[in-house]
């Protein structure tokens, strides 16, 4: 306290029964401290998970979700240590428009899988959730049955500004919930931007999920979700809507006809649910068990997560690099100059690119 | 000459009819010298480029696809002296697998052309042309008419090892085309590995040359391409496969229906041709006036030029980027082993990114 402060009697001391600031720090700082030690060790975390407590599970995604370096550090030691034990389940990925029954799908296919003695995590791929809080998965009583589900484990997608790192981080949370113990993963998205693509490569096999309704149906299809898919399943396939969905089938699989074979060997199947009448979900299944038993079989099954792998570890490289380079100050000052040259005819863009190179 | 040469007789010397070797490389220094001088200058170049001259023009593109990088300097000063000359022209891809006749339709149609009063130039991206020594329009008599046409200009591909190497140079070509006086850019392409996609971010219209032939023909289509094409014109439409070409077009028409609306607004068109007999050559010509005129009112084609720019500027930066990185020593040690580290379930791709990007 300065000389000046000292000689006059402050207001604030006046009142005796207020307690002084410097306690209140000293008191809130002691509560975190001992919160903090509460926060279970790195190998508290993996013994936890791989006895499949779902409490550790859960601490270890919010590490691998934080923004915060030191947890960022926690979590990759953690998916260090969970490695050995992931890679052992079947990656089910599932896309389809806003309205398409999704949420309705998930929980009767979960509901199915966990009465069948499955274990199932549904992760959700969304960048927007960020902006929207959440708008996929974000509110879980659209799945109450699966939620209560004991051999169910459900997470929001992750927020994060971009696309890759939602994917990383999803990406992660896929090794850690498998090896707590969960054989099948499910991983929602609602197609926007590039996720899709995403999800894409984090999963054994791809399921795209239609309304039924005639060919105007197959409209609003983004480009290449088709070519993506290795399953088309037509939901609300019931009552008036059967004669449309069957008629769909039809349409459909004409349109797979027309893109060339997979590397996987698998021929892109059609098939028809009513997930709310819970009809139609073995089928989905007992094809998702064969898409695995044939590709298991042939090598791809594992070729496949092997290229998928060395598709992340270029993916992160080369975004690194671009990040790296975009927002370097130098960059950012020029590259606008160098677009208005080349616009205006002044320059070409490979004399552009040359020029901010060397910068 | 040195003493001891100097100190005997050389049988060489007592050969007095022929030239001695000192003369002779005088000589040959004297011609090399003097052809050298031959060579153009950059403003020889770009006066001659600039009235039309098929020389200069020739010589420049030579320049342009030269590995010596003094030529790249004089292409580069050549090219941005001819940058105002260029953007005159409409820039159509073909592409088509081998067999469909792209060469009898190239012929045809750029004699329709230029019979019009338009003067064409037909160059060819094929990154493969380097080892199979120019698969397409390397053999121009294939095309003899157009070759012999005066307002017609053919460019087999430029050889180079990468796809991107090989775009640079085709994309530098078209400037020096325009400059030249060519108002119609054909260029066209066999599809060998994503050479297509180069193709279309250089065109205003992309076509794709399709055979007669019911639904089968659907098949052996690159994923993307139908997506990318603005037209699929249907060859060999004459005597008995005419029938087989109606029902393509109606299969093929169902197929562009798949997909969602382009941004261009223009809706994708399936025509029927017989380049051989001349037929529906008109119709095609027609379909690209409509197509450049509905995007020149709407302002698309310029857009979409300027994003191609900014796409190639981008597009050669980040190939830049990965280049130097993946070609430095200390990552071609490393990368190999983090690969194996992450098949072996040791680490993961995000943290051997980590790694990698750290050295």
């Amino acid at each position: 306290m300065s000389k000046k402060n000292k000689s006059h009697k402050s207001a604030l001391k006046e009142q005796d029964g207020i307690t002084p600031p410097e306690v209140l720090s000293s008191l809130s700082a002691n509560f975190i401290k001992s919160k903090r030690q509460q926060q279970p060790s790195i190998r508290e975390l993996v013994d936890g998970i791989s006895s499949g407590n779902i409490t550790a599970l859960s601490r270890a995604i919010t590490l691998v979700e934080s923004t915060n370096p030191k947890h960022t550090q926690k979590a990759n030691a953690v998916i260090s240590a969970c490695l050995p034990l992931a890679n052992k389940s079947v990656r089910v990925g599932i896309t389809g428009v806003p309205g398409v029954g999704k949420s309705t799908f998930i929980e009767a296919f979960g509901n199915y899988l966990t009465s069948n003695g499955k274990k199932v995590a549904v992760l959700a791929v969304d960048p927007s959730s960020s902006l929207s809080r959440g708008s996929i998965l974000g509110d879980k009583t659209r799945m109450e049955d699966l939620v209560k589900d004991k051999n169910a484990f459900i997470r929001p997608s992750p927020s994060g500004d971009s696309l890759g790192g939602v994917a990383r981080k999803s990406r992660e949370t896929i090794i850690l919930c498998e090896a707590a113990g969960f054989d099948t993963i499910i991983i929602e998205t609602v197609g926007v931007g590039q996720s899709e693509t995403a999800v894409h490569s984090m999963v054994d096999f791809f399921l795209l999920l239609k309304l039924a309704g005639a060919g105007d149906e197959l409209q609003g299809i983004k480009r290449g979700i088709i070519e993506m898919a290795d399953a088309i399943v037509i939901n609300k396939a019931d009552g008036d809507n059967l004669r449309a969905a069957k008629s769909a089938k039809v349409e459909f699989n004409r349109a797979l006809h027309l893109y060339p074979e997979k590397e996987s060997g698998w021929s892109p199947k059609v098939s028809l649910c009513s997930a709310i009448k819970r009809e139609g979900i073995l089928e989905v299944w007992e094809m998702i068990e064969g898409y695995v038993e044939t590709t298991k079989a042939s090598g791809y099954f594992e070729r496949h997560r092997n290229s998928q792998n060395r598709f992340w570890l270029l993916q992160t490289i080369e975004e690194r690099l671009k990040s790296n380079f975009y927002n370097s100050k130098k960059i950012k000052a020029q590259l606008k100059t160098q677009i208005e040259l080349i616009e205006a005819g002044k320059t070409t863009p490979f004399a552009a690119a040359e020029y901010l190179l060397g910068l």
